[in-house]
């Protein structure tokens, strides 16, 4: 859920589950089943301690578990991405790295690194795509085709956990912040 | 993903699994890393295969695993149902037991019941909407209300798998029927 005004820590800590994982469904992206594990632990005592909660849930997976929580990422260049059919998040994420502006070059580049790197590792490429340009993700994706599974998978684990705190960001106020 | 054409077996079995999450992913309510489990399994022989192959997966999953599921679907009668936010799916099958034309005595029976269910069990009522009526499952919130919550979790998990099954014969053609 995208919305406008960011909760307070006390506020996040009155949701009942239902709303906790409305709220915090796609942290993890497609996976409101983390919601429901982070949401056992509360009350959280920070913006950080809610952010160490989801990279534990993630961590308490197991590794079959992670394979499959990484192919719930939309492939880069991917149909459901050129037929608009993103998460929000993923939407406006992607936009900000400049991937809604690529050209007809830049598109094919895209879909033929992603597939190439799909065939490789069985999952998507994984990455933070707000810490990113499309320069940069386009180079990141040959970089990382030399990588071996085991590399990547941990790799795509640190992306997801880094998605998922900037996505926390956007729905929590950081009371550290909010006193200055 | 609600579509209006069904998939034929041999269509199912060559989808990627961006396509089979993206077409399967809310077969189990809110749960696309349970589509993301069964796509390992292809390809399936029949529809009744497929189906197999979801419950297998929701029993594999340990039983804190199938408390968590538990709270991904919406309680009947909640804020969700109320302010119009269910999944496609779910609209569709609570209109069909006639919970689009509740009066305001039914609706406020309901919240109560329903309520009352989460409070006593941590999860919401979870019933079939569709091989039931409004009037059905109102009666069936107050007598499982006297159950244990052993006996709760596994009517829940077995009504989740009645309603994936039904969701699977949305998407999937079923061989045997369409050769009459």
């Amino acid at each position: 859920m995208l919305q406008k005004k960011k909760l307070k820590l006390p506020e996040v800590n009155r949701l009942c589950y239902t709303d906790f994982i409305d709220t915090f469904g796609n942290v993890v992206e497609k996976c409101p089943l983390l919601a429901a594990m982070v949401w056992e632990d509360n009350p959280f005592t920070s913006l950080d301690d809610l952010q160490s909660k989801f990279e534990n849930a993630v961590d308490q997976l197991t590794l079959t578990g992670k394979s499959r929580l990484l192919r719930l990422l939309s492939p880069f260049g991917g149909k459901l991405e050129r037929a608009g059919k993103l998460s929000p998040e993923s939407k406006i994420e992607r936009a900000s790295a400049g991937l809604n502006t690529v050209n007809a070059d830049e598109r094919i580049r895209l879909s033929e690194l992603s597939a190439k790197y799909i065939t490789k590792f069985g999952f998507p490429f994984i990455v933070c795509a707000r810490e990113n340009t499309k320069e940069s993700i386009l180079k990141g994706m040959e970089r990382r085709l030399n990588n071996s599974v085991a590399v990547e998978e941990n790799t795509a684990i640190t992306e997801i956990k880094k998605i998922a705190n900037l996505r926390l960001r956007d729905l929590v106020e950081d009371a550290l912040i909010s006193k200055l």
